[in-house]
């Protein structure tokens, strides 16, 4: 079996098993951080613990972290309490259409409350054309909300430049960035980013899916969106699950500690790949400048989904668009926005890799491609 | 150690735990329940067979309830969902002032969105006037909502007589039922009782941190609360975690698996204690007819806080208010609504037992309140 489809969600590690395991079989670990007793205070001990080495991994302080049971519920609570905190100081938001659904999904909620979204174009680079940034920021402008990394592409958004705009303009706009696809792939220093907002997945890291970060800088202040008992400072309510919180943690202090390794592994199968579909005539789609773990490539005469199948009776795991709304069977309107012919587009497959992939399955792929060329195309 | 607090959080049972690291470490779930190849519909399929196993328990169809994070998240989404969708049919929500945070904090939600809030008043057994409920119930009102059981005292809800209130006055009325605290501990039998909206939570019953269930009846409509790919029919984006639904699933067929056994041992504890404890002077404030699983007791010179620390030195851990907001230090507001005299609510204390506790364990119990009385008190 050979596994590209990484940006989808990934295995889970054998560290972070262990993890959890030794976490629930443990008597001294499975107390409510909310009781008074010996064992809440333990649990609650253990829960500020994980904060405390992600905020370390992160460059942030702990009480800048929120555990969210996903990137999704981070994004919804990062726009929506944004927004809804700060609906004083102006009524626009600026983002672009390349957005993952939970962000697009969520800004069409933000629309119902009474915001205006404005929408910069992205370049054939999937980058926000920056003039077109620059020009429609005005003073009703709160929220920008952007992604560090594009899950179907994997174009890198030139963060600094955007943050410098935005401090020219007006310092008051907050940064919000969907850093899901970015986080263990790209060097994470909230402090230096300079972004207010921020949300995280584990299961894009090898951790368990169910378990999601929400970074909100220190003196920012939004809402909570799930309400109750008032665990994690009042921003994010439900008994705080020490276990998954363990999970995340695990996972991200292993891909930081694999970090050189992993982008020099997963460096060489990009760089091969693109060699050997090129001359196939197959056309990358992603950036030149695109992270290596995220390859989205057209293939001449195959459909997407035909191109998926065939791959998949090599055993050879694939996406067409953002596996997250695939069964919608739609061409990407990532793809269409960056200005990419509809055919082109509809020919696209995105192959994403982990630091346990392979040169040799990226041989194995490109046989299975020729394979398939050969059978169907001859 | 003696824990009697599993109604603020149990300890995972084995066979989770086994089921989780099985899970994980397969090569087949891994895949997103969302991608079109053949381990994205491998990891579907193992998705519907934790539905189907659930939904067969819990006596409701599979495509009557959506995986969660927590009891917190499908309360919230259950009556924010329900009343801003349904808000064309009325403006006003009864409810009690006894309920779990989860919907308080929810309720104060709704008040900001301009909904009304009709509080019933509770007996001095926690169980809401049926007459005021009557009496209140007008064509303003489009929600109910109640918990099955009291977290603090173990009180049941009269619900098939509400259940009829609301039939006869108005069948357009939704309810919203808690059953946080009566899953695994009652029958539920959905289908049976007539209710529109409910939350589970799995923590309270032997599984993990981090899972929760939203039952939404057929043909009831409410807004999806978590946007974004638009998985679990468009009703809680946010990637399938094939691991938790699995957690969640084994905690709740072994609760029921075990129901009767349960329900003996727990009942000889609850009794044992209610006649130790009323020998001793102290003041049961659980109904009679209350779960046998929760048993809240006022000791006669004992501020809560002080019995859970001597109690502690015994390695004996109960809880005083609601662990969930414990940390507040307020006197519960629950028994203050049951009318019970402030001196004597502050003194509370909640035993909360579950089918691993033992006769030895409530005997001990005894003998460290007879010896803190002593050490306290002469």
């Amino acid at each position: 079996m050979i596994y590209f489809d990484n940006s989808a969600t990934t295995k889970t590690i054998p560290q972070v098993i262990e993890a959890i395991t030794n976490n629930l079989s443990s008597e001294s670990l499975y107390g409510n951080p909310g009781s008074l007793h010996e064992l809440g205070t333990l649990a609650y001990k253990a829960y500020n613990e994980q904060l405390k080495a992600i905020s370390s991994v992160l460059h942030c302080y702990e009480n800048e972290l929120y555990f969210t049971s996903c990137g999704t519920e981070s994004a919804n609570t990062a726009i929506l309490g944004f927004i809804t905190r700060n609906k004083r100081n102006g009524s626009s938001i600026i983002s672009t259409r390349t957005e993952h659904k939970a962000t697009l999904e969520t800004l069409k909620k933000a629309e119902e409350l009474g915001f205006n979204i404005k929408f910069v174009d992205v370049d054939s680079d999937g980058k926000p054309k920056l003039d077109m940034l620059e020009s429609i920021i005005d003073d009703s402008v709160i929220l920008m909300c952007f992604t560090h990394v594009n899950n179907e592409t994997g174009s890198v958004l030139p963060l600094e430049e955007i943050v410098k705009i935005r401090n020219q303009k007006n310092r008051k706009i907050a940064i919000y960035l969907d850093m899901v696809q970015s986080v263990g792939k790209l060097p994470i220093d909230l402090k230096k980013m300079n972004i207010e907002l921020g949300s995280f997945s584990g299961h894009k890291i090898h951790s368990v899916k169910g378990t999601g970060l929400l970074y909100v800088k220190a003196g920012v202040n939004i809402n909570p969106y799930i309400v109750g008992g008032g665990q994690q400072n009042n921003m994010r309510s439900g008994t705080q699950s020490i276990v998954l919180a363990e999970a995340f943690r695990v996972a991200l202090e292993e891909a930081y500690n694999n970090y050189d390794e992993s982008h020099r592994g997963v460096h060489e199968i990009n760089e091969y790949l693109r060699k050997e579909l090129i001359s196939r005539e197959a056309k990358i789609l992603s950036p030149d400048d695109a992270i290596d773990y995220v390859l989205n490539v057209s293939f001449k005469g195959f459909e997407s989904e035909t191109m998926l199948h065939c791959l998949e009776k090599y055993k050879i795991y694939v996406s067409t668009i953002s596996a997250c709304s695939s069964k919608t069977k739609k061409v990407s309107y990532v793809l269409l926005d960056m200005g990419i012919d509809r055919k082109v587009a509809g020919n696209s497959i995105r192959l994403s890799f982990s630091r346990f992939n392979t040169m040799a399955e990226a041989e194995e792929f490109i046989k299975a491609v020729d394979e398939i060329y050969k059978l169907f195309l001859l």
